[in-house]
């Protein structure tokens, strides 16, 4: 990001999205002396941010000491979804190719270093990944990061991953920056990408890149699953060609905007 | 709401909420001066909170002139949804409702004077109602609003219709708080609300209440078609038998929680 001069800042509003991000679904319901800490503000000025968040309508308050998010915060994020016109157009085809393969198919977008759901649509399955929509993934060590990555410039990827905070998540994951190139090269030619065990030991996962009129790469859709259920090989067999279907059902759908 | 001391009320953080929530549908991409226009702020105001919300990564501007939401703005909201214990348990039974009826199904709680949908399926029709999670719609004339309604106790409920706002929507809105009241007593005991072409001409909808444990309503799952597709009589022979099925099932599945 930008930098920005100091006197442009508004402190109050950063502490303020701090607070609405810090009830997640391990916190939904939390009093002001566990808001303060979990944000790191005195309680004054905790206090000030919930009551303002309440009086506003987008936190509620049940017993007068737990606070929890109300429906009014889905005001806030889902303008974002909305305004993605590809969106509601894809949810359909995740779901028909879902029910194909049987696993678990998402859709992501890249922001930053990470990779953000957009949609997801899961298997029935007892063992499927708890991720929503929103969920942040780091672009490195998954699939679909590495499809989103392989639109960029030779020389601007190799700058933006030397200059990438990678960590060992598993033993598979890949850290040297030059061996991540060549993986993202690979990847741009031949249109797709595996992550195997990489992210966390047990979850392998395909993706390719859903892409524009234009041929730009707008998102990636992926099918993943448990690396007990599918080996690499029969993701590639199994998985790729249903996966390329739907990026070209897709692609036709949005293509005709 | 609560009244609120002045002296606590953060108003850059009412600003900073406001300039988020100005991106909606209709404008997911705005410039610096037509976003102070459309949140009522001075444009050395807008550009503050613009600035920051760019540097949290809330907001991305493109060419250095259209501002818009970046995919972090998902943090926000998502973490409500996720934290509704009956949320993902129930879009599954709600995709099955919606391929047996052929009509979009959706899911909605009460925030103050409006409906606001958590969940809702559409159906592959080309004439399906640009509905989205988030959508808030008034209480009055919904058939969802009247069933959340429904679990007020009778002197409540009167005075609270008495105090709110209705508008004659279209030429079947009730208007008449105490007409309304006596359709949502009728509402609470037969278990189910039509809303006939009062929000929208053309819109019929029909609604149960989804029930906890202890038989207290935490949100209500309806069907909605266009009426040229089905009549009143048919919506209440066709399709609350599989409505009200769907609501059994999920609630059996709540209530295993």
């Amino acid at each position: 990001m930008e930098s920005i001069k100091k006197s442009d800042f508004v402190q109050s509003l950063e502490k303020g999205l701090n607070v609405i991000a810090s009830f997640d679904p391990e916190n939904q319901s939390m009093t002001l002396t566990e808001v303060a800490k979990k944000v790191d503000l005195t309680r004054a000025n905790a206090r000030r941010i919930l009551l303002t968040l309440q009086y506003l309508g987008y936190v509620q308050c049940e017993d007068g000491k737990k606070f929890s998010l109300s429906p009014k915060i889905l005001t806030l994020g889902y303008s974002y979804l909305s305004g993605l016109p590809y969106h509601e157009i894809a949810k359909p085809f995740l779901r028909q190719l879902a029910d194909q393969v049987n696993e678990s198919c998402s859709m992501s977008v890249l922001d930053q270093n990470d990779i953000v759901y957009v949609a997801r649509v899961q298997t029935n399955r007892i063992m499927t990944l708890a991720l929503g929509i929103g969920t942040r993934l780091p672009v490195y060590a998954t699939s679909m990061g590495r499809v989103l990555l392989s639109r960029m410039e030779d020389e601007d990827l190799r700058e933006y991953l030397h200059n990438l905070k990678i960590e060992k998540l598993t033993e598979n994951t890949i850290t040297d920056p030059d061996k991540l190139f060549e993986r993202i090269k690979l990847v741009r030619n031949r249109g797709w990408a595996i992550a195997d065990q990489e992210l966390e030991i047990g979850v392998r996962s395909i993706a390719c890149p859903i892409k524009d009129k234009s041929g730009k790469t707008i998102a990636a859709l992926n099918i993943s699953g448990h690396a007990s259920r599918v080996s690499k090989d029969e993701m590639q067999e199994k998985f790729l060609p249903p996966l390329k279907s739907t990026v070209v059902q897709i692609e036709n759908a949005i293509h005709k905007l």
